[in-house]
């Protein structure tokens, strides 16, 4: 990598704290030596789990929330996800995410991968994970502005779908990127 | 999909203006009549072009972009990419950020589809297209906050590292899972 294309920090000043992220406004020299100013999102961590079992006709499923997306003002279908909570694992926050979404929990995780989800102004990793061995052990326990709905959809339908209609949510695209370049090396 | 999962809108705010962005609060009533508050970037549609041409081998290749990249604090491999100007088709989006970055006029561009980078807190979309019959008419035409360096990479290559090492921008993964979804049907 070019040490040229390096920008160096000057200072940063928090604009506003935002419950998922705080906003900065940060000043860079250029390596060109001009001052800058950016705009970057703190963030945490986050988790996508892909949960893997077999239906009632033996076909492999995924299980799939149904959710509303405040961003999009949409309904999307897509992976269990969420925040990694500080201090905690990208795994615990994994099988955390996934038995508070969906009442399941995981008997085998598998890594399948990290990337920046916005390298361009977000300064967080998002984590992929496959979850098998799945039992219900519990019901959903969501927080009180979480309204989910479970299904268990064809691997195949995801696959063929997935980035359109209501599998909308680019950061699923990522996860099932990582799930498919791993299942070609197993 | 669920009605009883929407959310119905009361009001926003803007807290900021943010070049790439706006920062919203949002308020809104849940299914279930509880006032919630939400933040939001409302932003531009954004455009990744995967350039595809042959080496001097015969291999194919992509046309690769090393930057640094703000959010990250780190240089990454990326395929160009920016934004939508206001009134721009994604399509003319596409063919002056291939332009202004590489130098490259694309012959024939065809569109891959759209997604959401990040439903829960964006508004927007990005478009991917991928970009053939390249001819280097030009030198590149950055903005001067913009440093840039040009690849030539074998696909091979690209396929085994996207989503590791200095490719690390999660939204590349959304390109390339659209890229490689078209070519399967080709």
């Amino acid at each position: 990598m070019s040490k040229k294309l390096i920008w160096k920090d000057l200072d940063r000043k928090k604009l506003n704290s935002c419950r998922i992220f705080d906003l900065y406004e940060v000043s860079r020299l250029s390596p060109v030596g001009r001052e800058r100013r950016f705009f970057i999102l703190d963030a945490p961590d986050w988790v996508t789990v892909i949960p893997v079992l077999t239906d009632e006709h033996g076909d492999e499923c995924f299980l799939i929330v149904e959710q509303f997306r405040h961003g999009s003002s949409s309904i999307t279908l897509e992976f269990p996800a969420g925040i990694v909570d500080e201090g905690e694992s990208p795994e615990n926050a994994a099988l955390r995410e996934l038995i508070e979404e969906t009442g399941y929990m995981a008997g085998n995780l598998i890594n399948l991968g990290s990337v920046s989800p916005n390298p361009a102004f977000m300064d967080n990793l998002t984590h992929t994970f496959a979850a098998f061995n799945l039992e219900l052990v519990a019901k959903q326990n969501l927080d009180d502005d979480e309204f989910i709905h479970i299904h268990k959809i064809p691997v195949k339908e995801i696959q063929k779908k997935m980035g359109t209609e209501h599998y909308s949510n680019g950061v699923m695209m990522m996860a099932l990127a990582f799930y498919n370049r791993w299942r070609k090396g197993i």
